[in-house]
């Protein structure tokens, strides 16, 4: 690991910070106007298609989704208003609420992961592969 | 630049997002335990302390702080009620809305960059150099 000082890092957080809200505001726009979607619906889309059965605990889903589980329980709520996700409660324990993908779910997720890697690609070309990883 | 493949960039942007997540939620914590001030308070005092006069319109300090203007307005009347800085016409332009930090927000932000900077050194140390710059 090469040593790097304390502006240095924190010009690397400031640069980080920019580089996530430009992207937000970005995907937000473009999600939505194309699939009636915002960024952080369209990633718990996401983290629901790569589960197995399209299916994961409301815990889970707030870690794999980097939501807080406060924002995560309005925006499932949103979504299976949408009719794109369900609610269950697992057969075993009651207690763990499982979030599962619809058909109209999945179908919905296909047709928007075009438009987000179009966005992040046409952000990577501007800003010099910004999201490139290491 | 080397190619990258799409769901290379959609992995890069969620690695992103958990750091964008993982950092605020951290500088949240810590630095509102030691100086009463959230990551996005911090910031607007550090990209006012780098300016010249302490100074900036608020569509500058916007912009180099990385919020939203709406966002802005409530953080910097909280900051002005902590008397931290204050608000100034400019005298040439009176449509345009000038920001100055006060002497107790340069002591306050001067306090506050230690914590800043061990939060993120910190993070660096755990994640294996994520922020440091390429």
């Amino acid at each position: 690991m090469v040593p790097v000082d304390d502006d240095a890092l924190a010009a690397g957080w400031h640069e980080l910070m920019g580089r996530y809200q430009r992207l937000t505001c970005a995907l937000d726009r473009e999600l939505q106007a194309g699939h009636g979607l915002s960024a952080s619906e369209f990633e718990v889309l996401q983290q629901l298609s790569h589960a197995p059965d399209h299916s994961l605990r409301m815990s889970e889903l707030a870690e794999s989704a980097h939501v807080s589980q406060s924002a995560l329980s309005r925006l499932v709520s949103r979504l299976e208003v949408d009719g794109l996700l369900q609610r269950s409660a697992c057969t075993q324990d009651r207690r763990s609420l499982f979030v599962e993908l619809t058909a109209l779910g999945v179908t919905r997720y296909d047709e928007a992961r075009p438009t987000q890697r179009r966005v992040l690609r046409e952000d990577t070309q501007q800003a010099g592969g910004c999201l490139q990883r290491e």
